[in-house]
């Protein structure tokens, strides 16, 4: 079950160690399920019970903790020797007397780290307030620093069994968003096109499976194409409707994320301006794309070849992608916007979205893309245009 | 696009007012996005980034507080009026410079509540350490609380509209339970049969359609089956492979969640037995079900059920569900498990899922319930048995 080789594995978790030893730090816990995927192959759907990965620094291995009926999946899915998978009792589940950040620091002080540097992820999903305040209480010796990000910032580049697997994703959102575009149309209920799109999701293709994706698939339509973020509905399309579709493949928790827009009948003029805007724009912004630019320099193509047409976006126009567990399958690294100087290097892969939407409707055309020697490489394979039923 | 009526939102609000009323609080700060959507209506994949509810005592609305491009989902999905919707700019996202906690303390300081009795969700998901670390350093004359359940604890009871949501969810997570038993076939990929399983839930039925369920199905198979929140791969299933399903039907973020054991082939004795003993031990809970029976009244009836087998289970074998986000359909409120004194109150819902995990196999046989006014409903229409392929 455990995906890449132990080598891979090790070689992740020195460089997180490094990046400790910079920092400062001896002890990173680590709640982030990609992060702890990515350290340990650890998989499994238990995300929502309090669990986390100890990274001593002058440990061999990380220490897994986790609900008692998860300790399996742990000793299935990763490298970790079984002495390292340490449960805790199921009376800790929200619970209002037992929490299970008590069982991480009597853990923490077994191991001699009580009064040590411990980094924890303060803004990721699932470290709670109440988690650091019931390690803070248990710990009073220990220094608490902030380590949010620091295994996301290694994630970043990839290696070539990572890209292998984004590149499967890719395989499949294009047979994906091919389905689901050729499923709309007028008189067909949203959420039968939605139940066709997750089909395709799933089933992948003859040669490998799919895996679910992070965020579900966003298909907003009508006027509620103004709101991104819109799942679906079970109400039928209409005749001159524009429908976004914003959705992944993903392989083995490996995502490569596409959205595209299609209008059912003849779209407005200013829906066809707008889509020529924003494909002239994604094609000014991938041009420029190569090592050594810099993220904020690939968002000023974009703004530079808009603002010629008059639009203008507030917001961030693609981000880092790759392994991920829901909500999101955004890295939460570097983003390509104004401000941020991440130097684009091979093998980082970002999903460029510059979605623009107006006041009562809005257009999304994406790609992503793998950062080359020289360029780029779009991923997936559907044609970058506004489609027409 | 709002589900339930204005008078409906506004009773479960004067609910809350009342429990912060009892507990001291001026100001709730909400981020599990079931109790926003419990408050406001408010539905969309945007949990991702921060966003929360202010609740303030004194003040009729709710503000909804997130990312720019969410707002018009917010206007499109709740019954606020325009300006309790306050988005924040996008360079708030997944910064190191700005946190959205700082622009909702600016918020709380315009508002006059600064110094007031502020309770956050400390342990819900989406409530991160940052969160309270940021609002805390913001907004040092204020005296921070734990709000954790306070909401939650009111979602406990379901109106008849809700119980209406969970009935639909309930036909959707029959017809998908009896798609997913027939698919699966020694020769056959999991991730097809899951395909095939996710079709039928966002399918749904002629008369509504399904949404996403926030737990994805969980199909651990062979020796994986003692590890219950595995989800799936590409391989083939085997005859004699045991088979675990538990999923959910969702109708509009209401949830039915259902699991059954199906094995390939001819089950081992041990397997029949286990079988027996957990479909007994079910019907043994179900019996004691009324109103006014306690929580752990009915695990107590299932322990001593499974006892005469020889038989004993740590955890916890049920919780209340319906309204819910990614990563749970639990409530957090009530389990059936010892120390559990919640009496049980008609329009409650449950599932019960007394799974037994043995070292290298296992069975899940669940049943979703409605308290009624003299003993419980069963909501799916599934074979209460183990399934022989």
């Amino acid at each position: 079950m455990v995906l890449f080789s132990t080598a891979e594995y090790k070689a992740r978790l020195k460089k997180t160690k490094e990046s400790m030893e910079q920092k400062g730090i001896d002890v990173l816990l680590i709640t982030d399920p990609a992060n702890m995927n990515y350290l340990t192959g650890f998989d499994a759907w238990s995300f929502y019970v309090h669990q986390l990965l100890i990274v001593i620094a002058r440990e061999e291995e990380p220490i897994w903790i986790g609900r008692g009926m998860d300790a399996s999946a742990a000793e299935i899915t990763t490298w970790l020797h079984k002495e390292n998978i340490i449960p805790y009792s199921d009376d800790h589940v929200q619970s209002t007397t037992k929490h299970p950040m008590d069982f991480v620091a009597n853990i923490l002080e077994t191991k001699g780290q009580a009064n040590k540097t411990i980094a924890a992820e303060f803004d990721a999903y699932y470290f709670t307030a109440k988690n650091y305040m019931q390690l803070t209480k248990k710990l009073p010796n220990a220094t608490f620093v902030d380590g949010t990000g620091i295994v996301n910032w290694i994630r970043i580049v990839k290696s070539e069994k990572e890209i292998e697997c984004i590149k499967r994703a890719a395989k499949i959102v294009t047979k994906t968003m091919y389905e689901g575009i050729e499923k709309i149309n007028a008189g067909v209920r949203e959420n039968d096109v939605v139940a066709d799109i997750f089909h395709q999701q799933i089933k992948g293709t003859e040669e490998f499976g799919g895996d679910y994706t992070s965020i579900v698939p966003l298909l907003p339509s009508g006027d509620k194409t103004s709101a991104c973020h819109l799942t679906w509905t079970d109400e039928a399309y209409k005749e001159g409707d524009p429908v976004i579709l914003e959705l992944a493949g993903c392989y083995k928790r490996y995502h490569s994320p596409l959205a595209r827009t299609v209008v059912i009948g003849k779209p407005t003029p200013e829906m066809e301006e707008l889509a020529d805007v924003a494909v002239e724009g994604i094609h000014a912004a991938l041009d420029v794309i190569k090592p050594g630019i810099t993220c904020e320099e690939v968002e000023m193509a974009w703004r530079k070849s808009i603002e010629k047409r008059g639009f203008e976006k507030e917001s961030r126009i693609g981000y880092s992608t790759g392994l991920n567990y829901p909500p999101d399958w955004g890295e939460h690294t570097a983003s390509l916007r104004p401000g941020d100087q991440t130097v684009l290097k091979p093998n980082m892969v970002f999903h460029m979205i510059p979605g623009i939407w107006m006041d009562t409707y809005g257009i999304e055309i994406s790609e992503t893309f793998r950062v080359t020697e020289k360029g780029c490489e779009i991923l997936a394979d559907v044609e970058r245009k506004l489609f027409i039923k």
